[in-house]
C-alpha cells in the first residue's frame, strides 16, 4: 500500500508520478496564485474552541445533502480530465465516492462521459455545467444529467471567461492524445476537435462557454430541468441572496480553487457572510484549500452543510487510482471524526460558530 | 556541568542524547503542528510593559497553590514515560522538584509507579488521571494515589481519543522494552501488555480511554475521592464555568502541548477569557509553550495561578537527569525572579494585567 | 518574439539587458526600499469580492480622462531618461501608447525632447513639470508643452529635494555619455551640462529645483497656462483637498514610486481616504507598484479614475523596445478585462468599492 | 575616509573591526532578543504620511532641549565602555557630538572619567546615573557631574538587576586589560577592582547598584543637587505621570536597547501613551532602535522631543573613532532634514502625529 500519513504526502507522490505539466494544470492557480495559498492560510488564522465532556463516543460524520444522507460532508468537486491523473479517471473516481458513502460531481469537462461515470458511481452523483453558447448543447447536456439519474446541477458562475493559469502557458500544457473532454464528443464540434490537439483550453472556453450568462440563464435553466439547481462560484453575499431570489437550491462558495481571478478573497473568508445572508434557507457548501478534517470542521463551523475537495482528491487518484481516492477520503473522515471527538461534537449538527474562533 | 544558558540549549544537547524517534515523540504536536507553533508565538505577541521605582530587592517568587506554598509558579507537567528521556525517568523529576520547593504531577502513563514516583518526590504530589472504560481500574488509580499522598487528582479531558501525532506514523515510534506504562501493569490487560511490545498508543488509548466522560463522570470521581480535583485542557470559558459548576478545584488550561487537536488555541491566547469568567472562585493553571520566566510572568499576569512545564523539564531530564531538571527549574525561577524585578512586582500577586499588553 | 507571460517575466529580461547600475537606477527605491515593497505588498493584502452572473460579454475597459477617451485606464508615468532603458527612449514608448489608445506623460527629465515625444506621440500626452529657480525656465517648459499640444501639465509636488536612492550611491551610477535631459539642454547651464558628466542628480536637483514651491505657485503656474493642471505626489486627503482649493484639475497620488520619502505609505493604501475627500470633484489618479490587471482594478474600486506605470513599462522597452511596452500595455488591458469579466463589471464605471475588501 | 552609506554600513564596518565578543557585548540584547528586534520593527510599522507644497527650502532641524539649543534632536545616549569601541572611547563620542552641536550623556559606567569628558566636550555634557547601594558613592558622582558642569542628571530605573545577556554568556565576555568603569576606580571597592579582572558585570551590578530604588530615592536625589533630574527608562503612562509628580524635569522612554527586559514594549510602540499622558509638562526623549532619519522624525511626531542613539553611535565610533561619530551624527541629521523637507515640516515643532500613520 502506499505509504501517505496524509493529504500533502499523496501530493508528494502525485508529483513524482505525474508529468510535471500535468501535476502543474493541477496544481497551479491564476497569475500570482495568491488566491491559491491564501484558500491554506486562512484556515490556519482560524482557531479551534473546543468543548470537553460531553461523550465522545458516538461521533456521527454522517449529513443530510439535498434530502440524502452522506457519510461524511466531503465529497468530490468537479475536476476537469481526471484520466490526467491516471488512466482510470473519474470511474475511479465515482467508485471511491460510492464506497465511501458521498457524492461526487462530475464536472461537464470529466475525461470519461457523465453516462460511463453514472454507471460507475455508487453514491449520489451531481452533474457540473458550463452553459455554452449553443443552448442546444446545454439543453441536451442537462438532458443526459437527468437520463444517467444525477440528482443535482451544480452551475459554474465563474467562468465566463478562464482565468490565467501562468504555469500552463509556461508548460506549454496541452491534452495527451488519450484524454479529451468526453462529454462534447458527440457534438462534433469542429472547436472541440481542435483543443483536444492543441494547448489553448483557454481559446476553447471562450469560443464555447457563453459569456452572456446572467441570472436570466438561471430562469431559463430551470424551465428546463426540474433537477435541483446549484449555482457554484459564490462568494458574495449579495450574490448568494440573488442566487436564492432566482430559485437556486444551494449554493457553493468557491473560487474555483484559486485558478480563476487571482486575488479573490479565500473561501472560508468569504463563507461567514453567506451563510449569514443565507440564514439557512438552503445549504451552502464550499471547495478550495481543504486539506484536513480541521479545515472541513472550519468550514461547518461556520455555516457550511458540506464541503468539496478538490486538488485532495486527484493527488490520491494520481498516486493510487480508485485506492487512493479511498483513502484521501476516508483520512479526511478520519480526521473530521477525531476532530468532532477532541472538539466535543457528537454530530455535525453540534458544530457551531462557536467552536472557532476568527483572529 | 552541562554547558546550557537557557532551556533551548537543553533542547539541543536532548535532541542528540536520545533517539531521533523519542526525541520526536515528545517534541512533536499533532497533524501540522500549527498549534504546537502557536503555543510559543502567542507568547511572543505580547508585550510586556515594566513598571519602574517600585524596589526590587525582596522579589518573592512564592506562591500559594491548594493550600501548600510553592517556592515558585512553575510546577512539572504530567508528561508520560520518562524513562524515554532518561533511566531515571520519574523518580529524577520528582527529586528535582521537590528540591526546587515546586509540586510535580505524576501522570496516569508514567513510566514509573506513583508509589516510587511519591516516596522520591520531595515536595507535593499531585496524580494526573485518565478514565479507563473499566471503572474498577480508575477506582483503584485514584485510591492508590490517596494512599501515597497525592494532594490533587488531575483530570485530562482533552483525549477521549488520541490526536494524530504524524511524527509518530513516520517514525514508526514504539516503547524500547524496557519502558513501560508502569501504573497499569498491574491490572494486566492484554492491551496493555501487548502495546508493551506495539506502536499503535492511539489504538491503546482507544481501546482503554473511557470516550463515554462526561460532567457527570466528574460528579462520580468527585464521589470516589475527597482529594481536590482539577480538570485538565480546557480551553472554553464555557468549559470553565461548567467545571466549577460540577464541584472543580481548579482548572488547567491547556492543548496537551499541541498534540491533541492541531488548530486548537493557544493557551496564552485562550486565557483572559477563562479568568475573566471564573473570576477567582477556583485557581486557573496553565501549561503550553513554557520556556522562559517571562513566559510564566505573562501567564500570571492575565490571571494563572501558576504555569506547568513539560517539553521543558523533559530536555532537562533527557539531557543531565535530575540535575538537568533541576536547572530548568532553577533557570525558569531566576529568569521570574528577574522579570518581577524588572517589572516591578515584588510578589506574584503584584503581578496583573496591566503588566502586559496584547497586540 | 519575447518570452514573458507577464509583467515580471519583462522584469528578469530587462536585468539581463541593461547594466547593472542602470537597471537598479530604475529599480531602486529611497533607503530601505521600504515603501518600495509596501506599494507591491498593499496591493497583495487587498481581496478581490467578484460578482457574477452580470454578463462578460460585452466588457469596456475605455475611461474617460479629462474629456478624452482612452482605450485603458493604464497610461505611462513620467520617468526620466528612458534612453538608459533602450536606444529609442520616449520615442519608443511615446508610440506604444498611443498605439495602445492611452495616454503618456512626458517628463522634464526626458532623454528626448518633449517636442520630439510629442510627434511621436499617437494619443494624448501629458507633460510633467518640475518648477525651476528660474522661473523662466519654467515658463519656457510650459509654453513648450502648450506648443507641443500637451493637454495637461502635471505638477510634481514631492521632489522639494531628491530622496535618498542608496543604489545609485553604491554603484556610483552616473549617465552614459549619449544619455542627456533633453528638454533643458537650451538652457545651456552650467549645471546642467556637469551633471551629464557626473554622477550628482541629487546636486543637481537641489541646484535647479525650486525648493520654496508653495501653493502659491501652483497659482502662478496657473496664471501663465490654460491647460489643465494636475498635483502629482500627494498622499494626504487634506493635501488633495487643498490641490482642488488652488484650482487642480486633478491629483495623482504618488510617492514617486518609493523613491523619494522611504516609509511613506503605500499609494493604495492612501487612496481611500482622498478619494473620499476629493468625492468626485477632480479625477484622482495613482501610481505606485502596478503590475497586475487586479491591481489596476483594485485601484479603479477604491475610487482612482486611471492608474499610471512607470516600472512596468520600463522593463518591456528595456527587453523589447517599442514592442516591449506595446506588449506591458496589452498585458495590463487583457489582465484587467479579464479581471472585470471575472469580477462582474461590464464598465469601468461598475467597479465599486464593494468589490474589494480590505483587511 | 570609511565608505559608508548609511548607519547599517558602519555596523558591518565594525563587526569587522571588533572583538566578537565586544562587538556582540554591545549589538545583543536580553535572552531571545525580541525586544531588540521589536524596537525597529516597530518604526517600520508606522507610514510616513507627508505634506507638500509648504516649502522646504528653510528646513531647521533644531531644538530646543532645557534651555538649551541643539543643532539636531539626536543626542548620544549613555552607553558603556565606549573604549570597547575605540581607543578615544568616549572622549571621541564627546568631541563628535559637540562639533555636531548635540548633546551627549556620559554613562556611569564610562572608561573614561567623567571630567575627561566633559573636558573634551563641545556642546552640553548630561551625566546619566546608577544610584549605588553606598549612597556617599552616589552623592560623590552627583557632585563630580555639577563640578563638571553637566547639565542634567539622568537616572536610570530599568536596572534594578542587569538583564540576562545570553550573548555574552556564551562568549565568556570580560574586559580587556586596559578598560575599565573610570568614574568608579577612585572609590577603590574591591567589587569594582575584582570587576575589571572577571567576566561578571551582572555580579558587579547585583553588589553595586541599589535594588531599593524607589521614588523616595528620587527626592533623594532631588534634595541634593539642583540640577535637572531626568528619568530614564520609563514605558508605562503611569510611570510617567509619578516620574512628573516627583518632580522629574524630563523622561527618557527606553528600554536599555532591548538589554534588560526581553518582550518590554519597542520604545516607538509606548511612546504615544507616554506623551499623551505628559501633555506637555516635561520632554520626553526616546532611544532604542534608532538608525534612520525617518525613526527620528516618527518619534517626533509622537511627540518626543528629541533622541538618543547608543549603538548607531558605537559602529561610528567603532569603525572611525570620531570621524566616524561625526559621520554617523551628520547622516542622521542630513537625512531628518531631508525627512522635514519631504513630509512639509520647516521646523521641528511643525512635526505632528498627522505626519504618521500607526497601523
Amino acid at each position: 500500500m502506499i505509504r501517505a500519513v496524509n493529504v500533502f504526502d499523496f501530493e508528494a507522490i502525485a508529483r513524482e508520478r505525474m508529468t510535471p505539466s500535468s501535476f502543474d494544470y493541477y496544481a497551479g492557480g491564476a497569475e500570482d496564485e495568491v488566491t491559491l495559498s491564501e484558500n491554506r492560510d486562512a484556515f490556519r488564522r482560524i482557531a479551534l474552541l473546543p468543548r470537553v465532556l460531553v461523550g465522545a463516543d458516538r461521533v456521527q460524520t454522517a449529513v443530510e445533502v439535498l434530502g440524502v444522507s452522506l457519510a461524511c460532508p466531503v465529497g468530490l468537486a468537479p475536476t476537469a480530465l481526471n484520466k490526467l491523473a491516471h488512466a482510470d479517471g473519474e470511474l475511479a473516481a465515482a467508485r471511491a465516492a460510492g464506497k465511501a458513502g458521498t457524492l461526487m460531481c462530475c464536472s461537464t469537462a470529466s475525461s470519461t462521459s457523465l453516462e460511463d461515470v453514472a454507471a460507475a458511481a455508487g453514491g449520489p452523483l451531481w452533474f457540473q455545467l458550463y452553459v455554452y453558447r449553443d443552448r442546444e448543447v446545454t439543453r441536451d447536456l442537462v438532458r443526459r444529467a437527468e437520463l444517467a439519474r444525477c440528482k443535482a446541477i451544480v452551475l459554474t458562475v465563474d467562468t465566463p471567461r478562464l482565468g490565467r493559469r501562468e504555469r500552463d502557458a509556461r508548460s506549454g500544457f496541452s491534452l495527451p492524445p488519450d484524454v479529451s473532454i468526453s462529454n462534447l464528443e458527440r457534438y462534433g464540434t469542429p472547436e472541440a476537435l481542435r483543443w483536444a490537439q492543441t494547448s489553448s483550453f483557454t481559446e476553447y472556453v471562450h469560443k464555447l462557454f457563453d459569456p452572456t450568462l446572467t441570472w436570466e440563464s438561471v430562469a431559463w435553466l430551470k424551465s428546463i430541468t426540474s433537477l435541483p439547481l446549484l449555482i457554484k462560484g459564490i462568494l458574495s453575499a449579495d450574490d448568494a441572496a440573488l442566487a436564492i431570489d432566482h430559485g437556486a437550491s444551494g449554493i457553493v462558495v468557491s473560487n474555483h480553487g484559486g485558478r480563476q481571478l487571482d486575488g479573490a478573497m479565500a473561501t472560508i473568508d468569504a463563507l461567514p457572510a453567506i451563510t449569514a445572508r443565507v440564514a439557512g434557507r438552503v445549504p451552502v457548501f464550499l471547495d478550495g484549500g481543504i486539506r484536513r478534517g480541521t479545515d472541513v470542521f472550519k468550514a461547518l463551523a461556520l455555516g457550511a452543510r458540506a464541503v468539496f475537495i478538490g486538488r485532495a482528491y486527484l493527488w490520491g487518484l494520481a498516486a493510487d487510482g480508485e485506492a487512493g481516492v479511498t483513502r484521501v477520503l476516508e483520512m479526511l473522515r478520519a480526521e473530521l471524526e477525531l476532530t468532532m471527538a477532541l472538539s466535543g461534537c457528537q454530530t455535525v449538527a453540534a458544530i457551531t460558530p462557536a467552536h472557532v474562533s476568527l483572529r
